[in-house]
């Protein structure tokens, strides 16, 4: 087992004869239990390079949102010649490469639907090349045009409907993080000829329509990894062998990343866990005396930089779903090894300090994989910055590391994947508050009418709807099981064909191409509406619901008398309602064939796309308003929580990760004065706080630490200064507070603000 | 059941409701048992454009084979404006409609393979515009290149060594046939609206892999349909609606048709059964006054002229396999209906009789469903035709019609198809030849050298070879059969994999669209070298046979001492040897898995392939030299027949039909003079040999009447007026003689004319 020049002063191990990048990081990460006073400020070039990119922000801003949007080349991993923040400071860039020619902007990228991508130019001004229409529409079908001719008269009324919604049938699917480390450790050449044996290996003879498929796509993968040298050789460089040194060890892993966003507009294009592996560089640099900690520092600065310029020509309807223009370049810190060690190095501590170096910003999407054996200094580090910050997120690696490893990434806003080992099949979600008014009103839709005939649209099976004025319990619960069993259905099935027409028309070679050939699969599917759904079938149960029907005898308003249990209180009465719902339409995903034999899972997160949701569904007996938004992911109701934050997050932390494989997400906003009198008094509160919720089982957790008052203030008054980076966590992903619509402002001041623990 | 206005006259049926071509047909169509007396002469209109045509061809062949090319416009049913003959004659055309904007003007068709597309053009001086290497290379994949993806370096071998010939990787896949007759019987809309109901049934919901294929061919098959109306508006017609006349049925029918090769070059695209069909309409128009016979054999010529001018782009490598520019736009005359009527009408005579009006011609592929129950004066006509042009060949019907039922169509030379309910996974053949030469030689190739080793390549699999001087019959047999069964996996694995990426990259929406959607799917092999493989396995039983081994101990070259029986002399020795081979190796084929369950049939046919295939073969203990050509089809070996042409004809109709379904071919030329010594007497001498030849269950025979001192002559004086059109049956189309390479024309000279019966 010899090791290669470019390995020198590494542990040597199965890594080196196989494409094994966790096995060469177990071997030779240094964990840190210090504390931060080692962490050093923004170097002179790093001020400049993120002056300049905070200038071309607020030109994008001043712009409506896009600086600038290609309009005559299509995206690709050599479409464009180099291109820098500045071409007058190109040699103070560390890390180079820009998605485009231009920063911030925006590539042309018709795969996953090419009618997207004219609108999303049009949409700022632009006007594709009318080249394209005929290339993209006669010679080049795109996957968005593909899924439509697929779907059912059934599935496109579900769509219309919203009862599932922010389905990737017109845009990338995104979720999929390929290891961009391996560029960096093995270098391409090592990974082009994995892939070439791996093909040989592929099938036993007998070419079946999977064989077939999965041969195809490997040659696709191999053709992707000779794109990504070629693509690397415009900026000057050879990634054709290991990266020597941590420079080049950055720059070799941001270049797999920039492969992926050049090819790829999916929803989230996470860039993974990449901070131990790249720490394992630094600090052999560091020990030979080749790096300083300012010039540590400044690489992960520069490399942060480079992911918070990430962007993505959109649709109005797509920024509605996924408010403030996020990518979910999702990168994770800490985490423990599966022998029990922390795997905390400086380098985690580096990427949270970017976020004083070069103040707050929603991207890279920050996760800290927490566990109450994480360095008491790092955790104390952690709720600083969330404190001062309100950008990093929360995932509990101890209910995640058993189901997953250690060595997976955050592939979205919370949804865990094996880094490497594994691909997503990503589904958006099911609107369930809108499947029990289906389950009342007999699939019938309280705000879409029938085209032809000015009726209530029939979405949902023509069951018996109910009749009577007040609801009964188990005629409700029975209802609702039969309709989630139409919709679990309908909705896998949507899925098959979406994730079938993305494979034939979009695939993601250069993603694919970093992970292992025998790739394990997963199909994610979401609920929406959780909380609500709760609560009213806890108000039908505790309390006497009536119908307001509406001139169709759709009821759409309740009115419900007396008082009843809420989930987000600690009440097992509800709470219990909220883990059978979960556990039941689980069950019910599971049945069905899924695409590729995936593996089902299920998320209780909504992103933003809970006010989209919302705005599409009636009035419900927990008392929500008709066409109001929803709580985002498995927030309780907006109101339902009177216990303060510990309650709510008991509730929370009831639900069983082992049935939302793909996620649970929490929102909470906690008042300063709520968690102390001062700095170190907030952060032993905090920390506190999460210690003790992550060991009941929960999640997720997003951290925001203010009051309402600034968030009126920023409503209000956008053009001060201070809230130009004003950065809030909502569900899954942190966005520029000034960046969200009205509508979703109004809803963030809407949530609950905890004033007591 | 109400006929609709343009139905008057008809007898209704099923057909109306339905779409049911042959229960109209059944119902409507006037059997003729008259002599040819009726026919009518060229109209003035005809012989204009026909001149002008051959004027045409004339310029085609003095430009070395290609009139002219396009180079900036991808082929596709609206990429022209209308196209004519002659512009200054249009009015004359009947049947109007150009594959391109001008006559003879070949498209470009990038979609089987853009490389062959514009090696092409090249081929013939011709660039095609540079921008479509970035749009079909990069934007779009063809099918060419994601077969070579796919291929396993096990399928490259065997290709290069020729072992497998012909496959479909590089163009169109061909041998669909369209129920063209549909676009004049039900009108597009009718159609459209029957596959939106099929789309409606399309799936019980569960969106499995095949079910979304389905949806999305479904889809495409409506926009194809949607694209053959605004085809036809180019040239100024409405075809939404059913042909209110036999000129409209004409036309409408040929839009049908002519929207097939816009859009796909496939090796052979055949008109189908359409003369019965046609047929009923002329009849009408006749009985109301509304037609001459003069006119509606002006519509048949004028029809026929249109199928003569198809023509396609090919690479020089396509013709050396398939000499002399064929197209395969087979066209059926009668038959027997299940009712025992036959199907021959005054239509069947016309189609024949545009043989005299234009003279002799390889295109349409014309075909006689034959049956000794078909009219005499039909069966005499025909075979008049055969003596005076060489231009027809004969299928035999009654063993057809028990498979295919009574409204099969000829989908490529002689392989049978049911017309709007089936379509075939075209597969190229199998040189069993060679297989026989691996059996002996341990998978090791004679002619092909590992480019690494020099050594010859390994291709098949590294079974022990024979090692002793003499082979041993046994021992042959018994390696011969493992080396079959390698052969038979491969085999049908590469067309698995072949016909996948068809339908992904280059799917046959146009034709599809006129076949049923629960359409019946057959999955064609074949097999080359067949009677040099049945005389080598007599000669190694009943005489001595000792090898002649190379440097390398390779057999290539063998002694045969002692007589032995050949297939072709009415033997049962050798045909036993004939027919067990068969059985075997088909079999073998039906052992594997199909791509899309489609059902696994054989041939035994080589159209010209046999040059080709025999050229990458060594020598045989048969006596055939190496790298000569291998008999055509199933064709007795060169010199093989001993025993007059009846005897020969016996040992191929031993063959049993029902193991090779997709047909078995036999050419045989027949000295004007051993048929008789007037016209009289030949055709009925004709008649008689084929009355017997398919009464013994035989499938197919090519006719050739002229001595071998007419085809010497006309390869020396090409230039001589008489040889423009002079027209040869070779395994499985018409070539004009002098189109074919000089090294066809000797392989035709050098094949058996019969001297005797």
């Amino acid at each position: 087992m010899d090791l290669r020049d470019e390995w020198n002063g590494f542990v040597g191990g199965h890594w080196v004869d196989d494409i094994n990048v966790r096995d060469f990081i177990q071997r030779n990460y240094t964990a840190y239990d210090g504390d931060d006073s080692f962490l050093a400020g923004p170097t002179e070039a790093t001020d400049k390079l993120w002056g300049k990119v905070q200038e071309l922000q607020a030109q994008e801003r001043a712009k409506g949102g896009v600086l600038d949007c290609e309009t005559e080349v299509v995206s690709g991993l050599t479409a464009y010649g180099p291109g820098y923040i500045d071409e007058s400071m190109k040699d103070l860039e560390k890390v180079v490469g820009l998605q485009t020619d231009k920063p911030l902007k925006r590539a042309f990228m018709p795969y996953g639907g090419i009618k997207m991508a004219q609108q999303a130019a049009e949409n700022y001004g632009y006007h594709v090349n009318d080249k394209f229409n005929q290339i993209f529409n006669e010679y080049h079908k795109t996957h968005n045009q593909a899924v439509f001719d697929a779907y059912t008269p059934e599935m496109r009324a579900a769509r219309h409907s919203h009862i599932i919604t922010g389905l990737p049938d017109t845009y990338g699917r995104g979720r999929i993080v390929g290891d961009y480390r391996r560029v960096a450790l093995y270098g391409i050449d090592r990974l082009i000829a994995q892939k070439q044996q791996d093909k040989l290996n592929c099938g036993d003879g007998t070419m079946t329509d999977d064989v077939i498929r999965l041969r195809e796509e490997i040659a696709e993968q191999i053709r992707a990894l000779q794109g990504m040298k070629a693509m690397a050789e415009v900026y000057g460089y050879d990634i054709s062998k290991p990266a020597t040194n941590a420079h080049e060890a950055f720059q070799w892993l941001y270049f797999g990343y920039l492969a992926a966003i050049k090819t790829q507009n999916g929803a989230a294009m996470s860039v993974g866990r990449i901070s131990t592996f790249l720490d394992i560089y630094i600090e052999r640099d560091l020990k030979a005396g080749k790096i300083t900690e300012t010039e540590a520092q400044e690489l992960v600065d520069h490399m942060v930089l480079k992911f918070r310029m990430v962007k993505f020509a959109r649709i109005p309807s797509y920024n509605e779903l996924f408010s403030g223009d996020p990518v979910w370049a999702t990168l994770e810190v800490a985490g423990l090894g599966q022998d029990g060690r922390h795997m905390v190095t400086k380098n985690d501590y580096r990427f949270l300090h970017t976020l004083e170096n070069m103040g707050p910003s929603p991207e890279p999407n920050l996760t800290v994989l927490y566990s109450k054996r994480l360095p008491k200094n790092f955790r104390d580090y952690a709720a600083k910055i969330s404190i001062d910050t309100s950008s990093i997120q929360y995932e509990n690696d101890d209910v995640m590391r058993p189901v997953w490893g250690d060595d997976y990434s955050i592939c979205c806003c919370v949804s865990a994947t094996q880094t490497g080992k594994e691909m997503q099949f990503f589904g958006a979600r099911a609107n369930l508050a809108k499947c029990l008014l289906y389950a009342i009103n007999g699939g019938r839709d309280a705000k879409f009418k029938d085209k032809k005939t000015g009726l209530p649209m029939q979405v949902g099976p023509e069951f018996a709807p109910i009749t009577s004025e007040y609801l009964d319990y188990d005629e409700v619960m029975h209802k609702f099981d039969l309709m989630m069993d139409w919709l679990a259905d309908l909705y896998v099935n949507i899925l098959n064909l979406i994730q079938y027409m993305h494979d034939k028309y979009y695939y993601e070679a250069a993603e694919m191409a970093l992970i292992d050939t025998d790739v394990r699969r997963t199909f994610a599917t979401g609920i929406a509406g959780f909380s609500h759904v709760v609560d009213s079938l806890s108000a039908i149960k505790y309390a006497k619901v009536k119908c307001i029907r509406d001139e169709y005898g759709i009821a759409g308003e309740f009115e419900t008398e007396g008082d009843f249990p809420r989930y987000g209180n600690d009440d097992d009465r509800a709470d219990e309602i909220a883990v059978w719902l979960l556990k039941t339409f689980m069950s019910k995903i599971k049945k069905h064939h899924t695409y590729r034999n995936s593996e089902p899972t299920t998320s209780i997160l909504t992103i933003t796309s809970n006010v989209v949701y919302g705005k599409a569904t009636a009035g419900m007996p927990d008392g929500r308003k008709p066409f109001t938004p929803f709580a985002p992911g498995a927030n309780p109701a907006y109101g339902a929580e009177k216990n303060g934050l510990l309650a709510s997050l008991n509730s929370v932390a009831k639900l069983p990760y082992e049935y939302a494989l793909d996620g649970i997400s929490n929102t909470q906003t906690i008042n300063p004065s709520a968690l102390g009198n001062d700095e170190d008094q907030r952060v032993t509160n905090l920390v506190n706080v999460m210690d003790g919720y992550f060991a009941n089982g929960a999640h997720h957790l997003n951290v925001n630490v203010f009051g309402i008052e600034k968030l009126k203030d920023a409503m209000e008054h956008p053009e001060k200064p201070e809230y130009a980076n004003f950065t809030i966590r909502v569900s899954g992903y942190a966005v520029k507070f000034i960046d969200l619509t009205h509508e979703q402002q109004l809803d963030v001041i809407a949530r609950t603000c905890h004033d007591r623990m």
